[in-house]
């Protein structure tokens, strides 16, 4: 809770917008700055926004960014392959240690969140422009802090349906309901390590969703909450060698080998 | 999120203290009076404290106070049964609508608590001023924010010890080591209605319990946890009475009812 | 895991049945008769089954009865205030040991699930004819042991939709979709002390849900799943008086206070 | 629930009993041969146990081995770098397919539950022979059935401590309380894909931990947890093509499509 502005990197693959004139046409800059310019009002000074893209060194994520980053958003979808392991690597320790990912839609088969899962990540889909309506089942979360309704409605999307191949969320915040018949835990946190994650379902890159009000509004309330909290600590995994000794001792010893 | 002050009303049934010359000496003022003395430094302006007790009328909870409080703190051990049940139906609402509640240690087995949980809420215990080790397990929860170590200690306690009848909690934070051998989930959240609960162990009578930094820090960092927050909207309930029909004006029809 | 049956009792307010002819045309039994019916095929000589009504003297549900019970079923609607306080609790004390509690339908106001709960357990609803299809979304729980599909449909049903004011469950098995335009979480399960409970929503009395080929599996394998198991012992509660002393004698005194 | 024998393939890598033979005295066949030798009176004719270790040609795990076992136990410390990604790829699988997986001990760093948790899996560690006490959290739990008490003690263990770096389990089942100031969460359950997986901590190689009643009882039960079970469906991600069309002969389609 400082008074340091939070430092947000957008990552989007790029692809589809320089391949498919469907996807300019929404999206002339990129995914990556629509998301930049609708998020940029619910924060004014109190964030900072940096893009990355696939066809920059290093796909623009060297360590430096990383650790200058509090939360990642990440788009992906067409060329999940191509992103280097080595990057992929770096930002999962990124995430163990604290930062927060938010990976949006096709991003549930990104590399990072499917590593970060352990699971295929895996659902149905069907892609046919029909309704989605996004019931919230946990209301009094931060993530959907001020909507004013029990849903909310996207007029023209993907489907995306279950069974959803990954861990049970810690928390459940949003179900969606298509037209066609499917449900879909659309909107779920999940922590590991330190870091903290916000799977989005919302997204596709040939409806407007990112100029959705209430899809920003989620958006930025998601970032605030994963922006990395709680304890200065976190270094488990080293070896306390000596040997059993009264308690008072040992939690002297303990002692000296907390602190990092 | 807003600017307006958190408005925090600290219950303590302050029986013990005017019994008990013991508890006299390390809380003069009673157990409600050294929690907010202790509290006000995390908040400055950002909160307004105000206290209950017992012996008042309506045991200083009237319906005005619930409704002009975001957290309600709760500390109760030797008259938990003096509390009127009409009294703890109109906590119980204001929870359910999104009032913040914090019950403390022996606060386990208190009417609201219960009543809350569903179960028993019994466990094991033993007055024998020993130490307790508080583990932190959640090291990324906002209620263990700027602790600097993976654990803290209260030099002499009274053991509350597992199985501790209580729903699976949604969140478990920390968990209490005790020197005689038990262990005990010491801090644990749990979400019903829109409501935000968290019980926290620590805090017995006859050790100066509040005035540990880091239960305080805890504490605070708790209130800021369970303030209300959230989607505006809360109707779940009303029948919507209409017969089936095309999708498009069912829309319609819900819309209408789901203004409050 | 023992050769003794399963001892079962479905209790019923069985009050529509005889009120409606409608439901009568239905369940001309009763709906306990139903699902008496339905289920002893797939249990043979592995269970006994009871069945209970609001009508007898203490609804049927008499301390031996409990006592002598393994998994309560129990369908109400219109009467949840006409059940006697005091049986309730003597329910909620047999679940709390460890019998298995099934709430069916509307039962989630009956007053044994919400004093389980501790919410209000409201929800919307609209009684349309609508079709629901129950989508698996926890493939490997053994309530949903062989069944074929990723979901099932009931073709016209009365409609539940979120938010459904229940605590987060332990775990989400089924996710409804229904056609005019909710979700809901349809099957659920909670522990509360040693009781495992199902919540399970199909079953209005108006359409004969009780003979639907998957209903009946699924209450089958909950029935199987809510059984009494695990640890022998659940003694919580107990105060273990001796003062401080070194740990191996405190062993010795635990052991002796933990036999009940 | 059939009537076919349980297939359990116990996997050790066999390491330490070759080269110290303070281990070798403990577990002169290996820890395997002891683990079946321990596991086989609980069963009887209902299982079928096979091993398997690091030296033989693919581990021991051929794709026709892991096919044909339904609970995986994996016992690994020195080497687990050495186990080949390829077999670490057909076990990963396997798992989402159903088969159960119990990492034991030091297995908290290998790399199939590295690969499945998501997170570093470290702990903090201690080698001290040492007092460990596990406290069922989780008493109506099928893995803890037939237990006589609230706890049970090893009487000289290897310590392992919070803060245990692994996603929030699905069910926390014991505690483990250490003499020298520790607690850890010892026996966890996660579902992923339609695996089921039991962590369990006792199980150090200079302890004769696999020979301890308790120990054994709930291996034992835990391989009947993890058994496959549920739904015989589990095709998430095929691509539903068809473009939108009325709900009715989307379900059709659907219904198509749904059949693997």
């Amino acid at each position: 809770m400082s008074d340091q502005p939070l430092r947000i990197t957008v990552w989007n693959e790029f692809v589809h917008e320089q391949q498919h004139q469907q996807v300019r046409d929404i999206y002339p800059q990129g995914i990556h700055a629509a998301i930049v310019e609708g998020l940029t009002p619910f924060f004014g000074e109190s964030a900072e926004f940096r893009t990355a893209t696939l066809e920059q060194p290093e796909h623009g994520l060297g360590q430096d960014l990383l650790d200058d980053t509090d939360v990642l958003l990440w788009w992906g979808h067409a060329a999940h392959d191509q992103v280097q392991d080595e990057v992929v690597d770096r930002i999962h320790r990124r995430v163990l240690k604290g930062m927060g990912l938010m990976p949006l839609h096709s991003a549930h088969l990104s590399k990072i969140f499917v590593k970060l899962m352990g699971t295929s990540c895996m659902l149905r889909w069907r892609e046919a422009g029909e309704m989605e309506r996004l019931w919230i089942v946990n209301p009094s979360h931060p993530i959907v802090e001020g909507l004013e309704d029990e849903y909310f409605e996207l007029p023209s999307t993907e489907m995306y349906g279950e069974f959803f191949d990954v861990p049970p969320p810690d928390e459940l915040i949003t179900i969606s309901w298509f037209e066609g018949g499917e449900v879909f835990r659309s909107g779920m946190t999940f922590r590991r390590g330190k870091g903290r994650i916000f799977y989005f379902r919302p997204g596709h890159e040939t409806f407007p969703i990112y100029r959705h009000p209430q899809v920003l509004q989620i958006l930025a309330n998601a970032i605030r909450w994963a922006a990395p909290q709680g304890s200065r600590y976190f270094g488990a995994g080293r070896q306390i060698a000596e040997s059993l000794s009264p308690i008072q001792s040992k939690h002297q010893a303990n002692e000296a080998l907390h602190k990092q």
